[in-house]
């Protein structure tokens, strides 16, 4: 599976080519456009790699899911529900038009910016130190590495131009969705998209998801079950930007993907798939990643459609 | 299993309470708002039924995902998404708003009603009456019942009130999505949305989705199957209306409704599903129906997801 | 002033080659681009010109104030502004989202093209044929000219091409700001927008609108004092397009414009000014005719403001 | 004049119920609703007055003007055009969404809460200290008052609360159109909001911008010629929020309202108004204080159309 993982990547790496690393995040523009590589970790425990699989990225949007679990943990599905929806969008994922069109003006879902900001607020704990160690811990749980942190110059860099998602932030705290401060919701939120792993990390996270919340190791369920599958259906509906539709036409994985050019895949009852290639297309999600994914897909049968 | 359909939908009948028929089309607000009915059709040729199951009603937006497989094999995936997108939406099925904000002016998926209007345009014949002559017959081979047909009161009340529809098409005249005569468009298109099948009728077209096209008892490839992959796909991620992304999370099955309160499920290679309640919720499913599904699905561990 | 009038044409041409003639209507695009000519029409009966301003052109959007004129005569203020606004809007004139976003769907002014669509159809007369007739003598009368027409071959060519002002009809009669048939109401429009006359008999409109309805020449008062007036508001505040700001800024003279290229001013108490340079600036407004109103206005003084 | 000013507030008083004091800034919801008061300042100095117009309330929307005359004043009007454009907009205004839907996002006008922050910002001055002693001094020379300061509880009370207009600044810090430190504009902003005067004051600064911007007892020119008329077309085009346009139509004059209840009126060469009722209709608009002007309008012919 290794020679044949390593021949995709060598296929789909030239699409690389046709995008760009994301550029509104100063310190994700050094990225090396043509990198691509992926790691499958399987149910059973086996895992495949291709490419640099021990290159560090950060998790950017990726982290929206994990937020979303340690979240839905904390509170319920129904509190979270009541804050953020359940349905796809047409509109990029930093869009504020439709929060002002909407009412009541409560982001359509966690997978959208505003609705990724109104989650990581919902993160229990006293203070902001308390929420991002315990964000870092349920992280480093599902890894299963302890020393997993961020990047802390990716974090400074988001802080400092995250203009946009700090108007979404006031624009929500105007509408009773975000109560707290909201510097103090950017300085968590920077570091929650700055959480740096490689491919093979990403992969075993999405294990768990694979394995509807239960570790494919320690045979723990990491993440009850149902909440599990909430992250999975978002992942499938909305996961890759406002192209999740196309995805879900072309490849067919519950997945999430970031502007960093990660992408983290969950193939129900098989395995985690980690994915890294920072040139972007136009709407956010790697370029070559995706490519590699369709191909993945059509070799392996992994759709779930 | 007749059985417990019968106490299942016993018990979501009253839901229907909190409903109303639709009544934006005048023929459709003589419907009897606590009806409810529903069939199983297995793929293995077994159906089972509940409630009145034999009542007719008009598809409505269900034909939208019938005259999507006829065009896309008409017409081949590429040609088809060169004039409507892949993605869900956040606005009601009737929107014009984004059609003007969005560059170029192509309807985001086949399930809105804007995409569904240039799609039956996309059907091949060369008079509006040889469309609709394929379109009815490619539905009787779907239902295995060659008298299929359309409830005509229906339809012309549709095309005399069918004003937004209109004003979509021209919209999409105006961006050369639509090229044809609007008027002649929203009769096949009116035709369309008043086929009228009964509820054991629907869960056979259901039951050939879920079987990827295939027919259940013929064995014959109804529909090729990665084009039944497609509606399937568009069915989950656009099915509901704007209440998809909930469906997916409670339901987790890939089903099309329509505003006469019918919902076509396909339970991939278990079963097809059909089911009328015609009392509405404010997004335009049956709200009985979708309590029925919900139930179902936890019963029978239905969901994809 | 016949001469300065002359030299300022002359400075003013060059700038259209700046713009382009309207390109959406195909009759208008075999204007050509380098036209300009004036008429002042002195509220004392003197008048003055430039430029071939015999040179007959459709009033396009400049028959909106006419029909607006008319209806406001027909059935009073009150009547009108139940059904189209008084404000101003920053969306383009053929824009429909705001349409869809507003509660009630009630268009903003009668300088938008659903405002006038609305406005055209409130003419008063039992038929199609009798609301034309009553628009186009009341027009003659206006110019004191009997022979004043439209221009068959412009009319049918915006007839047959004008799918967006069709899809501006069926939303608005969805919502029933518009009640009658649109094909009949197309055909008035269309013809109204077709009315053709030159540079003169357009400033003679415009001083009686100058003179707050009173005709300059016989003192009768062709248009009541208030429509008059509201007339010249609407001018003022949305007669031209969305860069009616501006305009107010830079000229400062009630006026409005029409996507032929024509401009009729109205400067209280003192001309009627009548305006033909066909090539438009990306708004829709003549671009040397807007050069010219803001030399002249700068030169006489004619700001309101 | 004093005795029909009067009779007039009298008489526009009981439209006041139909309205409600601001809500939406805490310390605004004190004012007492059935305030009425009006005072007129002509040319040639004589005032008038009616009500308790020596009641002080703080200026909110209408320091816009004095904030947009100061910058036109400090870089001239081809940099404010920059940054702000001229055009009236049917939307809130605090609308955001507009500015992600228009290209460049540029706000509309001054006079809208985008634009104004966006003025506000350009306040020349080495700190906010000086920018806001610039902006105290210029109100002063206006009001010819030099003890004329801001309420500070009401400008705290806006500082903790306004969201919205922080969501708008970061917005414009994204798109670059405001370019400092946004707690440092929001604390010179909300001061300028909550400059503090009366009845006789308000009127005083608008015989200023009567007079083309000339002090009508020192006859100084206090703001160039040229400038005072920008600024007055604003108040036409947009000066009464997305009511501007039935103000112009019913009313006529060039005014400027807040969110406190106050109005301030410029009627060309002949005087200044100010009025002050904190009871307002739903656009935002003092509901006593446009009846009063109506009547002052009709009854003295004090509107430019």
């Amino acid at each position: 599976m290794t020679e044949e993982l390593t021949k995709m990547v060598a296929e789909a790496r030239p699409y690389a080519e046709r995008g760009k690393v994301a550029d509104y995040i100063p310190a994700l523009q050094k990225s090396n456009a043509s990198d691509l590589s992926v790691s499958i970790f399987n149910v059973n425990g086996h895992d495949y790699h291709a490419g640099d699989y021990l290159k560090k990225f950060t998790l950017q949007s990726i982290s929206k899911v994990i937020a979303l679990a340690l979240v839905l943990m904390d509170s319920g599905p129904e509190k979270v529900f009541a804050k953020v929806g359940m349905e796809p969008t047409g509109d990029s994922f930093n869009s504020i038009a439709k929060l002002e069109t909407m009412k009541p003006s409560k982001p359509l879902n966690p997978m959208i910016n505003a609705g990724a900001l109104t989650v990581t607020e919902m993160i229990k704990g006293n203070s902001s130190t308390e929420k991002w160690t315990r964000l870092i811990e349920f992280t480093a749980k599902l890894t299963n590495d302890e020393t997993v942190t961020y990047n802390a110059s990716v974090a400074q860099s988001e802080f400092d131009t995250a203009f946009l998602n700090r108007s979404l932030c006031y624009f929500l705290k105007q509408h009773g969705i975000i109560t707290g401060d909201v510097e103090e919701l950017m300085d968590l939120y920077t570091k929650q998209c700055a959480i740096e792993m490689n491919c093979s990390e990403l992969a075993r996270i999405g294990a768990v998801f694979a394995m509807d919340g239960c570790d494919p190791l320690t045979g723990k369920q990491t993440i009850p079950k149902d909440i599990a599958r909430i992250c999975k259906t978002y992942m499938v509906t909305c996961g890759m930007y406002n192209a999740s539709g196309e995805f879900a036409m072309k490849v067919g994985i519950p997945a999430k993907s970031g502007v960093s050019g990660g992408i983290m895949g969950a193939v129900p009852n098989r395995c985690g798939i980690g994915i890294f290639g920072p040139a972007l297309d136009h709407k956010g999600n790697s370029i070559a990643g995706l490519k590699l994914l369709e191909m993945m897909s059509n070799r392996y049968g992994f759709s779930i459609f």
